[in-house]
């Protein structure tokens, strides 16, 4: 008897792979490695003591409502901030446009299991978020990078998207480019993508975290029916309670929600009340000037460090927020060839390459300052350029 | 200038709708009504001061892994757990072929992601569970109901199931009809299985709820290397926290892990730790024949209401355990027509055609007896009985 199933995989898994940064993280957590790689947020920042104040009032003022099923859309007051949140950031909508996601990543899987067909195109930057990337993959998307400058996608290059289902863009510090879209930038994006007929999923996970000056208001605040917004709690609170959102405009919501309610019926309702219990009060308002501040003097270590440092042929940019630099080498140095060498060095990075859906630039690498210490970031720097000065 | 966006939903699109129940649970939270429908554990089994004093712990003493991005895998200790577990009821596992997911929900959506191509077949019981359709369809396969009896599907009807992707399966009181596939039925299915190089797909939220017995071992005992088993902590512990695990094949699992990273990036890692804290040490040996005895208790006064109260012409057999009668009403007697009769009677159901994947039967209908007490349970048959006694 044949007792060996033939497990056929559906054609979406070929294009499943594993992430280049899981790959990389498993490497670096050898002992002494000092990894700029990760996009860890640094623990130091959770707010462990509110996280604490707030479960112990959740259990004891509505345990069972948290702890039992609910609504696919979200937790009814949490969606009331978020809405209230985004109108203080220039976004107006009505908490009935929001859908809260297990995480932003989320977000991303939902939009796309709606949204894209086998073989239709999705339009992105280059480089481009690689968890968007995987996101998508698996409903089997062809791309297109637009052309992109320092300060993001270039207008007049949207019209090789003509025909996508969307545009992908995150114009607040990007993963893994740092560069914010200026306002006059988004202007002209969203003129160009109106003309177009061309969808934007707007993606914010870090808007937040900006150093000297707010980032402009969302590509979404100019389109609102054009545009499908993410945003996240994992960078202003915590990763680990996996607390995203989804704002859409109404004509997307009701499939959205029935994607949502078949991925895993609702996010869990404890964290969605945890969360509401720790933010509902304004703590954000004390709380995110403090990650800020320890990220800013992190990126200024950085900052110093490649100066100091770097060998000439390199180039990069201060980013104004968020979490990365990103570095392009000397052309003809790869990234992923000097990787090993790195690491031998002691210190890690994330090779560039990957952050591409199509046209990866080999020269280039992306380098995380929130993780660890301003000294370290200087150590690792160091290790860096003369790795850099061997292979040139 | 145009600026109404074409947004083109994808073809899946179509095939994801509103749930039947959620629509009907709307109507059922009308003050007053003696809800049956829904599949609500009761609040009252939620184990509050167990997770007080978890999340207490865990928050003193790894406030900052818990609250980190962590492995897409799940938390190690808690896939050790669930490999032992499972090891105590006849199903071998490694941890390492336990992926931790957001509800068990989420292993339907992976399992359907990696194995279902569109038009390809998935084999189903008849009924099945509604949340299993929802959480395929997007995949777009075609269904084939397997026949089934009383004791689950019959073997020799396996042989409509050629070439599908996989059966779905519910063995242990089953989602919506309460029945509890023999252990001779179990080892028949699967040898029929084999020979028909069928995989399986095995789902088991409700096998700790039993009332008289430990149900047979799993499928899976039977054919590790052809069955995928879905495992959940929401009936036991809580639903809000959404904590469920996927034991795959060694085959299986390097896809379900992508296909889980791209979907959320990883499952909370706070709740597995808090779920972990509460399981650790033997809780569920204590707490989980609290919950057996509560719903044998309901179980036995729906079973005397229906007896004592239902018209001649209507059919159902006691579960032994989970949390459903499953009725048969007189032929011609349509559930979905007779459902506002009930709800103006004071009680609501849920009609039985949409559990079906193809032909539906509308003389059925779902009552839970484990969300309201004893004595509404009692009441809300006698509704049900006059609204049929009316209807006839």
């Amino acid at each position: 008897m044949n007792t060996t199933p033939p497990w056929k995989l559906a054609r979406r898994a070929e294009r499943m792979n594993p992430s280049v940064i899981r790959e990389i993280l498993k490497v670096t957590e050898q002992p002494g490695i000092i990894s700029l790689a990760g996009g860890l947020p640094s623990p130091d920042t959770f707010p462990i003591e509110a996280m604490r104040e707030a479960t112990a009032r959740v259990l004891r003022d509505q345990p069972r409502e948290a702890l039992q099923y609910a609504a696919s859309e979200g937790y009814g007051p949490l969606r009331e901030w978020v809405a209230g949140e985004l109108g203080a950031q220039g976004l107006r909508v009505d908490a009935s446009q929001v859908l809260i996601t297990t995480g932003s990543q989320q977000g991303l899987d939902l939009a796309g299991k709606v949204l894209i067909d086998v073989g239709s195109t999705v339009a992105v930057e280059a480089p481009t978020y690689l968890g968007a990337l995987q996101a998508f993959n698996p409903y089997e998307p062809e791309y297109v990078s637009v052309a992109c400058d320092d300060d993001g996608p270039v207008p007049d290059g949207l019209a090789a998207a003509r025909g996508a289902r969307f545009l992908y863009a995150l114009p607040n510090f990007q993963n893994p480019s740092g560069r914010c879209i200026s306002a006059g930038r988004r202007d002209a994006l969203v003129k160009s993508a109106q003309a177009l007929a061309l969808p934007i999923v707007e993606d914010n996970p870090y808007g937040d975290l900006w150093f000297d000056e707010p980032p402009p208001a969302p590509l979404a605040s100019r389109w609102a029916e054009g545009t499908v917004y993410l945003g996240s709690f994992s960078k202003v609170l915590a990763p680990g309670l996996r607390l995203g959102y989804v704002v859409a405009p109404k004509a997307l919501m009701p499939k959205l929600l029935q994607a949502k309610q078949a991925a895993d019926l609702h996010t869990p309702g404890f964290n969605q009340r945890v969360v509401h219990e720790v933010i509902r009060d304004g703590f954000l308002l004390k709380h995110v000037p403090t990650i800020r501040e320890r990220y800013r003097a992190q990126r200024d270590a950085m900052s110093a460090a490649l100066t100091a440092h770097m060998p000439a042929g390199c180039r990069w940019n201060t980013p104004h927020g968020g979490m990365f630099f990103w570095v392009e080498l000397p052309p003809g140095v790869d990234a992923v060839a000097m990787f090993p060498k790195a690491v031998a060095h002691g210190m890690a990075y994330v090779p560039g390459a990957a952050f591409y859906a199509d046209q990866p630039r080999a020269n280039t690498l992306r380098l995380s300052f929130v993780t660890v210490s301003p000294d370290e970031i200087t150590r690792g720097i160091r290790m860096l350029a003369q790795t850099l000065k061997e292979a040139a």
